[in-house]
């Protein structure tokens, strides 16, 4: 335990102060794993016994909040000497039936509580108890510790490619060979270009108004600015969570024949799901939803390099045809990349970071604007392409929950995996009634374009 | 819907503003319930679902908090319009094996979460998977809504005492015959002296010094005052709950024996658990514990009238000796009473509010005192004297889930039901481990006490 804590960077406090009970500021994932043939995992005691027994628990699970006199008052990060494992390990079991429609009830009640300033901000759930015989991990994460892209590339490389691998460490424990593990830095941030993007906002209020002006610079070449939506109020402290996979070959195909990327694909998904959704309650806007998105500035769309530019894309909600609307999402995406590239990399940087922190956003525009700079946040993330083990037990998908923020009541974030495609949709519970009937809007979509573009 | 929102009364608001996320103000409940026999409920999805599907809501479980331009600033109750039975009644399940500690653990997890401030102050959760085929309902209500006491009564009178009655209403439900209910009124409070001492609140600053004097008045007749003790510090977020349950005839005897009364035996049983407990953290103070207790002020320990007086009594947890710890117990509460008896019936009843509500007293002594006025209060609430029944399952046991508060790290809260003498312990998790082994405290207490008095 070092002598001094040490003092918790602007970065992190931006994701500190703004928390309240209507608006938590962690990330979340849920991992669905099958156990190894032959064996039995409706019971997991034994798993929770063993992650209690974490003999070393990595640094950035043990740092704790604290403020005080010798911190002048401001927040710092210090080592928890008498961390309680028995606090943030838990065991839970699904009621029955222990369908899907169970777990993401829980995963809804678990992500909408607060977690706990006096200990490390990290929380993990064994799930047992789903009819399939499968068992899940919910693992909630503070934004001041982790975003939500590190949070998922932390929790992947915990886990092995090799099924046959045992006494795989829990993502919390102390591992002698972390140095050895590219991207991951002593802090679990990921290095490059997403981690650049955080540090630019350390910047301070020069960057703020270069997001801003980079926004406004996108927003000169859409058709208009967002228009006003239930998306876009207030929010409460409950969320709901929904979550589903398609298969990557699937979008891929779709992508390939429409000449667009695989981002256009899980853009213009979200855009009629979010269509259909809004049309059942009445309240879909005259002009089309406009959606921040990052995305890769490489040309070839390769999945390896870290999405470094954030664009502003008009997702196309006004048409009613499937094909006219990823094209013309299609367009929007090309139009704002081009303009992205004619932007300063500090300011395609400080537009990222706006990304990473919605609540700088909230800082520049008002908390909500009257009219909103975009409707929501569509994250896709890509992720390891290869099947993943824990002890034997195979990753069937990783599911992301992120934070609505007062302004955005949805955030869409989307991960590959293996051959799928893996959407989360978090939202504010009392703002966005049967979230999960987006679920078969996404599917009816993807279903649609295919025929469209058969 | 009243179109104008009643602003909060001082009393509610008193219950609002101090709580943090470390200090939730709410209380609860674990009721354990036996099936009717031949029946299975390991699944309770039916009840569940009928739950939801309940048709109309009780006024006081739809009422929630608004804040606004219309409300001058001020708190005010409103009805909630779009209320949503999903979010206040959960369905959940233990984990295996689904024992006791698995049931305490949840309990204990559910007890340290805010409730949701845009929403009425409740939560009810349904409970499968315990080992023996038994159910739960735990049951959460801010204290703004209802005391722990009110809260156990209302819970009690949705039960029937008939084993053969079906189409028993949930606690939530409006009931149209509500006003036969004797004792609950329209907004859910007990009459009679407890909601007297509550409205005592109400007199403001002038009852405040009330109780203050009150209070030095009690401690003038006691050894001396309470010590310092790892009870008196500042406290967590997170919850530990323990709760068991012992036989009445078995604290009745020992009461008979000793000349004393029942709560005299359950401050006793405390105290030796105490004792046990602080002297294994190395933490037992070289002067006696002070618990505040309500006591009946009549002569014939009825359980019928309600405690509307509030005494502090020196627990003996200085002495070793079992028998003279009870009897030391019995004399302090006698001493107490006998001067209560002496003050001024405003004064008694401002008093018993400093029992309702312990932040009032955090207001007085300072959050937390150099000197704690009184070590941890110790309720025993007299219950229902017959078996009570849920749709023909029969209610095994109740334990009440208090309310830990800055300086004040552990409530013990008791209450009678059928044969059985229920104790309920609430701490903070960080401030005192391994609270459950007071459980064990209390039975050895009680067994030396039997022994002692043979």
């Amino acid at each position: 335990m070092s002598l001094l804590p040490s003092l918790v960077s602007p970065t992190d406090g931006a994701f500190l102060l703004p928390e309240t009970r209507d608006q938590p500021m962690h990330v979340g994932s849920l991992q669905l794993f099958s156990p190894p043939p032959g064996s039995d995992v409706h019971d997991l005691s034994e798993i929770y016994l063993a992650a209690l027994g974490t003999a070393e628990i990595a640094p950035l699970f043990r740092k704790r909040l604290t403020r005080g006199v010798t911190t002048l008052g401001q927040w710092a990060w210090e080592e928890d000497a008498g961390i309680d494992l028995e606090h943030h390990v838990r065991h839970s079991s699904l009621p029955k039936p222990g369908r899907m429609r169970e777990l993401l009830a829980l995963c809804s009640r678990l992500h909408s509580t607060l977690l706990d300033r006096q200990r490390p901000l990290w929380e993990m759930h064994l799930i047992e108890g789903l009819e399939d015989g499968r068992f899940a991990v919910y693992t909630k994460i503070h934004h001041a510790l982790l975003d939500g892209v590190s949070g998922l590339r932390l929790l992947e490389r915990s886990l092995s490619t090799d099924p046959d691998a045992r006494d795989t460490p829990m993502p919390f424990a102390a591992r002698p060979d972390k140095r050895r593990r590219k991207g991951i830095s002593a802090n679990g941030l990921v290095s490059g270009g997403l981690h650049a993007a955080i540090d630019a906002v350390t910047l301070g209020p020069k960057v703020l108004g270069l997001v801003e002006q980079g926004l406004r610079h996108e927003g000169a070449v859409l058709p208009g600015q967002a228009p006003r939506s239930i998306l876009n109020v207030p929010i409460t402290g409950s969320r709901r969570f929904a979550g589903d996979a398609w298969e990557l070959d699937r979008v891929r195909t779709v992508a390939k024949k429409a000449e667009a990327t695989i981002n256009d694909v899980v853009l213009a998904m979200s855009a009629g799901a979010l269509r259909d959704y809004l049309i059942g309650l009445d309240a879909l806007p005259d002009d089309s939803l406009v959606a921040m998105t990052p995305v890769s500035l490489r040309t070839d769309d390769s999945a390896e390099g870290n999405a470094v530019g954030a664009i502003l894309c008009s997702l196309g909600t006004h048409l009613d045809d499937a094909e006219a609307r990823l094209l013309h999402v299609r367009d929007s995406t090309r139009h704002a990349k081009a303009s992205l590239k004619g932007l300063s990399q500090l300011q395609v940087t400080a537009i990222s970071a706006g990304l990473m922190s919605p609540l700088v956003l909230n800082t520049v525009f008002g908390v909500p604007p009257v009219r909103p700079p975009f409707n929501l946040i569509i994250s896709n993330v890509p992720g390891p392409r290869k099947p993943l083990y824990w002890n034997g037990a195979r990753l069937d998908g990783m599911y992301p929950l992120s934070i609505p923020t007062a302004g955005q009541a949805l955030n869409i974030t989307c991960t590959s995996y293996d051959t799928q495609l893996q959407f989360g949709l978090t939202g504010c519970r009392r703002t966005l009634p049967h979230l999960q009937s987006m679920l078969v809007g996404l599917d009816a979509a993807l279903t649609g374009l295919e025929k469209a573009f058969a």
